[in-house]
């Protein structure tokens, strides 16, 4: 008995001990640049409000129709989105940043429902996210497929058990070509679980953590491009993509 | 004296047993698939003239006025650009591969001279090459920045020793997310050997040999996308060039 004891004692100290670990892990993510922190103030055209999401509102007379829910990279501070969002709105799309449990979506993945509950006026949504953010938008798709009308991924792909070769939404999918972690083969694999018309842009000297404002990332290759020229090129062909859904 | 004749007997056995297997090797191309040699027939669309140089000529009655020249990759018969060379004609340009001595365009890099010279009504030339061939055409576009209006890349760069980056023409880079031969660090290095306004297109999925229709290449990964998906996205991209080009 004494032996067991000291077994279950053992096996709780190396469970509460791995699980603060991870927590600690989870509570200390990439911090945003100063660009990012900048992009969180509102101006004359959009509108934000910070908390539990990031919300950005264009400020003009027409409201939007259009909401764009951004799930962020795991590990990531979801600040560190904001100018890609800002752009967006300035064009007059709604986008919620969603702020993720231990700065994993992995355990926000429903927090779409919400957001989509909260602007019950916009008429279409379309989810994107960044590296674990988007495979996680994916899986809300996978699950909730006629809620969600477009689905973007910047440097992401869906998980080998979310086929979404049959989903009647649009599909965009925005890869680096110096990415060190969704390496080109990865982003390639991913041919087979999209719908036939996805549109595919690869960003020619782009790497993986420049798709956010966070700086540089462990495993990933150093960019060709600086990382103004890779964020122009994002929002180009996400405000392309959102256009063309909002019609 | 005796020891010296046996040297130079042994270097010319050497030279000579060298440069024929030079030979062999460069005149032993990989082979054009069927579907390249379909598209040698003339149609009512395109006349085509096959000899030293291929000429793809839009048969309609407006003539062109933009020409583009295509050298081919090393080692690769020039009939396998065939298929890419009548979907040009087809919408009004002129379109001619040069045979190269060896299947090398680094033997024929001056092909591009005698091609305008024959053809002195085509106001916009634009030159272009598979692999070896692109940075061929970028050779001859270095030596003569003002005779040639565009440059198109196929899984290609130029030579470091080769900067275009003050080139006044147009520039098209088209690569394969997925080639083991033309990668895309080698490509993205590109990016600071060409003109800042260049338009990069990376095909997500596709390889270095389904540039051409000659079969699978040594060194090379498979493809993701189909051969004809690979050059349907190369046709459009480089058809919208060329109309810029001959505006």
């Amino acid at each position: 008995m004494k032996i067991l004891k000291k077994i279950i004692y053992t096996l709780v100290v190396l469970i509460g001990a791995i699980s603060l670990g991870f927590i600690i892990w989870g509570s200390t993510p990439a911090h945003p640049m100063p660009e990012a922190i900048s992009a969180l103030k509102s101006s004359d055209a959009v509108t934000v409000q910070t908390g539990k999401w990031l919300v950005f509102e264009p400020a003009g007379s027409t409201p939007a129709t259009l909401g764009y829910i951004f799930y962020p990279g795991g590990r990531v501070d979801y600040r560190a989105y904001a100018p890609l969002a800002e752009a967006m709105a300035e064009e007059g799309f709604l986008v919620v940043i969603p702020r993720m449990p231990l700065n994993l979506a992995v355990f926000g993945i429903d927090k779409a429902a919400d957001v989509m509950a909260a602007y019950p006026e916009i008429n279409h949504w379309v989810m994107g996210g960044h590296s674990l953010g988007g495979s996680m938008a994916a899986n809300y798709v996978y699950e909730h497929p006629d809620q969600i009308d477009g689905l973007v991924f910047l440097a992401s792909y869906p998980a080998d058990s979310n086929n979404l070769s049959t989903y009647a939404g649009s599909v965009l999918s925005i890869s680096g070509s110096l990415d060190g972690l969704a390496t080109p083969v990865k982003i390639a694999h991913s041919i087979g679980l999209l719908p036939t018309n996805t549109e595919w842009v690869n960003i020619v000297g782009g790497n993986h953590a420049q798709f956010g404002w966070y700086g540089p990332q462990k495993g990933d290759n150093a960019a060709v491009i600086s990382r103004e020229e890779q964020q122009t090129a994002v929002i180009q062909d996400t405000l392309e993509f959102l256009k063309k859904v909002d019609q």
